[in-house]
């Protein structure tokens, strides 16, 4: 969880005037990391800064080494490894496995063992690696082997593979492939890059929209190895609120590492307070950590996602993924959940509106309006159901 | 200017237990019209109540005359005529040019003389006369017929039709087609029904995105005859604020009618804020009735839209389409617009913030979100500009 510069401020090198504001150099970080920790965000979880492309300098210095852009990062990325930590913030970094980055800048390709190492003397602790400029055969050599070379370093650093993304067929029906993912990273971008807009964020939905616990994607998923569908756009100018609610809530359902790539020093309170929701983070983060999946009405637009959760709870959201009309009913039956004990009582939690229903044995029933969804948590309860539907 | 039932209403019939907030009855008409009225929508301009499919009974009555559905308008429409003229609103009715409606109710074919008669002894103000149903090459004798009927009741009724949206072509490249709706029909609907998410509104957006104002669908638009991009979706939940922005200031610069199609028990304060915007309002209901066009950047997602205004004014709306990224700068040039005096002055207006911004001479730059727009009104000024350049 934290926040990444590429969506939002994408390859901005211009610093100059109102760019100043907006550009990618150590400021940008500064003020994001002063953000995190002075409004909430870092102790909610937010705790980490990652810087995505365009930091480098366009060559390696005199002695080979990666070194970045010193006029937008005058004090070397160790100074703003020191400035994240003393804030408790962890550190990421942004390269390719290729010979050069997606914009264009340095990439790793020969140079594995002495980047790992220079990141790590910088601090590092996260690093994403793009696969642009290489060939998507050499990616299950080349990937697993910088994963070693940062192991070798010493310094436990989080590794961000792209391999998937980059795949035709993306991992999907490759049991080899996505062993080799769980293997070797911690993390991959299996499907396309985020925009800021409900296109995007729905293609990816539909993407995710697996419709079992026993689908090979799903199971990849879990501590040490999880998927990841992309930022969160919340907080920027393409999703209205409800559509801000929706991604936040199956970014939870999909166990999905949790990244803000927004304004923070300007974001709608609207948009902050979906972020810092402390119960829809804790289902994001569970400790079993289960990715969850569409359980029923997913070949429709009334969709039930379902994630298991310790205790053995459950994290529900009712989707209404049309766009049309006012909203639907959408009916949840705990019976058909072969984990959920049988003829079980459970407390319903209303996730957003943060309130308890009640209890329910049988079905349950809500109203949800387009382009929108309801959040609950049910918890195993020793009371008898009294809210056998709820509109 | 009004409010229409249809987008967010649909066809619900089923006011039962919760529905009865939100199905197509005399008690959701009367809602709204006091909404309109006690919300200051009405003294804006929005002074009418549009009802759309699904208020006819299945059947004709015994003398063979439409009637509303007996459940859902036990007053009958006459008296829902009443209730709204007392407002000040008008009242807005819809059939269908063919056999039956969209939904299946009771259409016109074959009663155009008597139902014009019912409607006009109901009260009716406007009529949305649909085309479903209806073979298309009878079309273009069917609605002048229809008109002619409204006309023989002697009750000045608001007609708006719908063929093109039917034609395969939608009336483009043909100059038959557009001057016989502009003979016979007060507005039409041009192009696909709006949806409640940035696909459709976008859509709709780049239908309209003529490049001059010498283009037919341009020309086409004017007092008494305007081109229809359907509902504004300002309000519901598949558009963010900017998006909504975006659509309230584009609709603006179509001329277009802006009807309403939102639960007013219940929108937010920023919704309410766009709608109720009396400047942008007064460049839709522009007394020189031109409609806008796209002017500059429209094959890019980087547009210039203009509208040319009365009193030499011009109203201009600077559309960043993309979604990716912060925003872009983009640039405005008075010089290459035809119909503006050359090496004017002019005062700016920002029409979302209601601020004057100074007066120019040269060209307009101004930096724009993506997915936004910023709107200006130029007025010809005698001082000298001062705002050569705004980022």
């Amino acid at each position: 969880m934290g926040w990444m510069t590429w969506e939002r401020y994408t390859c901005t090198t211009d610093c100059s005037g109102e760019g100043a504001k907006r550009c990618i150099n150590e400021q940008l970080l500064k003020d994001m990391a002063d953000r995190l920790v002075e409004d909430g965000f870092r102790d909610a979880g937010y705790a980490q800064i990652s810087i995505d492309d365009c930091w480098p300098a366009k060559e390696r210095d005199a002695s080979g080494r990666q070194t970045p852009d010193p006029n937008r990062f005058p004090s070397g990325m160790a100074s703003i490894g020191d400035y994240l930590h003393e804030k408790q913030l962890k550190f990421g970094i942004y390269s390719d496995i290729g010979s050069s980055t997606c914009a264009g800048y340095t990439g790793l390709k020969g140079n594995f063992d002495l980047d790992a190492q220079t990141f790590a003397s910088w601090g590092v602790d996260y690093i994403k690696v793009d696969g642009c400029n290489e060939n998507t055969a050499d990616m299950f050599n080349d990937y697993p082997a910088f994963g070693k070379a940062l192991n070798s370093t010493g310094r436990p650093i989080v590794y961000s593979c792209s391999w998937p993304a980059y795949m035709a067929h993306r991992c999907e029906g490759s049991d080899k492939c996505m062993a080799s993912l769980v293997e070797h990273c911690n993390l991959w971008r299996n499907f396309d890059d985020v925009a800021d807009g409900w296109a995007s964020v729905s293609s990816i939905i539909n993407f995710w929209k697996r419709n079992s616990s026993s689908d090979e994607m799903v199971q990849a998923g879990g501590p040490g190895h999880w998927n990841d569908p992309d930022m969160l756009m919340v907080g920027n100018f393409g999703l209205s609120e409800s559509e801000e609610q929706t991604q936040f809530a199956l970014w939870a359902i999909f166990a999905a590492p949790l990244f803000l790539s927004t304004d923070l020093r300007t974001i709608s309170e609207s948009s902050k307070a979906i972020l810092l929701n402390k119960e829809i983070i804790a289902v994001n983060q569970d400790q079993l950590g289960k990715q969850g999946y569409c359980f029923s009405g997913c070949s429709s637009d009334l969709r039930v996602w379902i994630r298991e959760l310790e205790n053995g709870d459950a994290a529900i959201v009712m989707q209404n993924a049309g766009n049309f009309g006012d909203g639907s009913n959408i009916t949840f039956h705990p019976s058909l959940v072969k984990w959920l004990p049988k003829n079980g009582n459970f407390n319903v939690r209303d996730m957003y509106a943060q309130k308890d229903l009640g209890t329910i044995t049988g079905p349950l029933t809500f109203y949800v309006h387009v382009s929108s969804v309801r959040m609950f948590r049910l918890s195993a309860s020793p009371s008898e159901g009294n809210l056998a539907v709820v509109v």
